[in-house]
């Protein structure tokens, strides 16, 4: 059995966005030289997703859009006018927290042949909720 | 250490449906010979879930209902009335891209004696959001 | 190859809480003797979650609402007014099936120098929707 870890950086100057990390995944499946197993893929941060969709800018406006709806940022404390008391902490980023829920932590991907094995359109993003910092993805490879 | 890979196919006529693929899961793991283990289910398509919930219609038909409500079919390409962007890509399935990130992509669940180790109601769907064509399910185990 | 496998039981009194099983999944990580590989832990039941987020009250409390004003709860049977078909079964708790779609069935977690390799404020939480019972979550060890 193999396993295989790393930590990728990330430094995102807006508050959100969605970058791919996949090249990176395929590389360190690569590097572990495992053929047959699992690689897991998670945000390290709680104001972060990694997920699977779709590469397409229009797709990823919509997604931005659409959780602002479900979720909006205010920076407020007061529920009843739209804020949230996690903001009392000093904190402004309670709906990065809600967001990431939506969209989840962490993908598992089969590794077949010692490749990703995904479907056609199947494509590895982070989604940074609560940028403007460096914060880290890890990727670990499991298999034989 | 042993792996076993399988892809299941399913062609939903309709454009939404809920299917059980619980028999398929369980046959893989029995015949991949793993006792104990994990075995990670896959959409291997971006308008798709896996997800473990109840094996009830009633409830079947509310999360139709919600997920309508929570994000609405819209071939449109417009957002401020209603439409999508992705849509400009000359698709009509934005939704199903939202759909899925709310019901998830994947399952991961453990292998104990050689079973598969689930609560008392647990049962593994696929739900498919944008079907009328064939669409693959990823089936991996991974364990000894 | 190792694994290592426990059911934790928790019986919470209210329909609704959080709670932390951040040091059971700890302890069983040590127990296993695991350095390097995976961690599933996964709610055994479909009316409950297992998360991680922040370990802030003030959060849990935004979460409590933001899931009510999506997903309500309803005894009712008829949609039209709020209620749900799953409701016709005889039980109370559709909203509690949904509200654990947005949260999620489970995690998987790395583990690195028999270790859960983890970011600075990751934290593993159970969330139950539908309680006053005993339920089970199952916590799943695989690596070497």
């Amino acid at each position: 059995m193999k396993t295989q870890t790393e930590e990728l950086w990330v430094d995102i100057p807006e508050r959100r966005a969605i970058v791919s990390i996949h090249n990176d995944v395929e590389r360190i499946v690569s590097e572990s030289g495992v053929q047959d197993g699992m690689v897991l893929v998670n945000a390290m941060h709680i104001t972060a997703s990694v997920f699977i969709n779709d590469y397409e800018s229009g797709l990823h406006a919509d997604y931005e859009r659409w959780l602002e709806e479900l979720v909006p940022f205010n920076p407020g404390t007061d529920p009843t006018s739209g804020g949230y008391l996690h903001n009392r902490t000093g904190e402004d980023n309670a709906d990065a927290h809600h967001k990431r829920q939506i969209m989840g932590r962490e993908v598992v991907v089969a590794i077949t042949d010692g490749q990703l094995h995904l479907g056609p359109w199947e494509h590895i993003f982070y989604y940074e909720f609560d940028g403007r910092r460096r914060k880290r993805i890890l990727v670990k490879v499991i298999g034989h």
